[in-house]
């Protein structure tokens, strides 16, 4: 494909990383979401666990940082130290193979090439509280409230380590309402688009 | 098509218009923007030059309407009655017909019908910057300027007649940037999706 990397940006329940799977099992290329975790984890020496929860956060929603306040990696915080891990290792990603990235501010990461497509996929908040409710079941909180948390704190992050505004469509070279086309109708632009 | 009514946002220099007539060519649909403010002009009396020139400005930015205050036409400001009945206009045309309708705020007026489609275009800065000396000719601004002043009055524009955000993601089905894909890659990915 002319676009050898694919980034997916989405909103928490918008069938993002689905689609991100679905455009990378159609293309033949690399999946990296649940992966990079691993791979993160593996090179920094955190607990997988940890850097799940705590990955796509800013420090200041990071209770679970505080605990290591006054502590660092290499001089660094545990969330910064945590970023740079990210960054090195998506950074060798691109650098070494074709694949779809979701997550993980990899747009903003991956800015200097210019191989690299970013996606952004959102859907009406009804439309992914369904999605969550039947993805992952009920929960004491309301699915509105959980997406409204979720999206908030990505939000926070993309601002914090990028400067830049989430979600809004000039970051990304393509938005789509999945909601509105469908996840597979989704697939296929984004497939369509980075060959 | 499924989608009676393609609505279109642009950055300016983008394309978003050229887009839109071409994707209305292509369906075989009415095109409307010069077209529009025609209408708008015979029906409300005002003259057409002005409602083109300050049509997408609001009242915060146009110094024109500084030359009326204390006037008002069937008890609104001049820029609040041009919004009426633009948006009278909008919303008997989205009735009568299939249509693609650029600029104007129309995905916003028309947010009650399901069978609208709105796309948002932009570009990056450079790329529209070129194109508009190609298109426009010279100024004595740079066009770097021009762009951002233009955006600039859309966004506050947007803003205060919607009370949402220019340029958000979120409030289109899609997003595309022309700088990336080219215009005809853009009227062929909307126009299958109007389908």
């Amino acid at each position: 494909m002319s676009k050898k990397i694919i980034t997916i940006s989405r909103e928490f329940g918008s069938g993002g990383r689905t689609i991100g799977r679905q455009v990378a099992e159609k293309l033949g290329v690399s999946f990296y979401d649940k992966e990079l975790i691993e791979q993160v984890a593996a090179k920094s020496g955190l607990a997988e666990k940890f850097i799940e929860e705590q990955g796509e956060y800013s420090p200041a929603q990071n209770r679970f940082a505080y605990a290591f306040v006054g502590r660092s990696i290499n001089g660094m915080s545990v969330d910064d130290y945590l970023w740079s891990v990210q960054r090195k290792i998506i950074l060798e990603i691109a650098e070494r193979e074709s694949c779809v990235i979701v997550g993980r501010c990899a747009d903003y990461i991956l800015r200097d090439r210019e191989d690299v497509l970013n996606v952004f996929v959102h859907a009406d908040k009804q439309k992914r509280a369904e999605r969550i409710v039947k993805l992952y079941g009920e929960s004491s909180k309301a699915p509105e409230k959980r997406l409204m948390e979720k999206d908030k704190k990505r939000a926070i992050n993309y601002k914090y380590y990028t400067e830049q505004e989430w979600g809004k469509a000039k970051n990304y070279h393509l938005s789509l309402d999945s909601g509105e086309f469908g996840i597979e109708k989704c697939v296929e632009i984004i497939t369509e688009l980075a060959k």
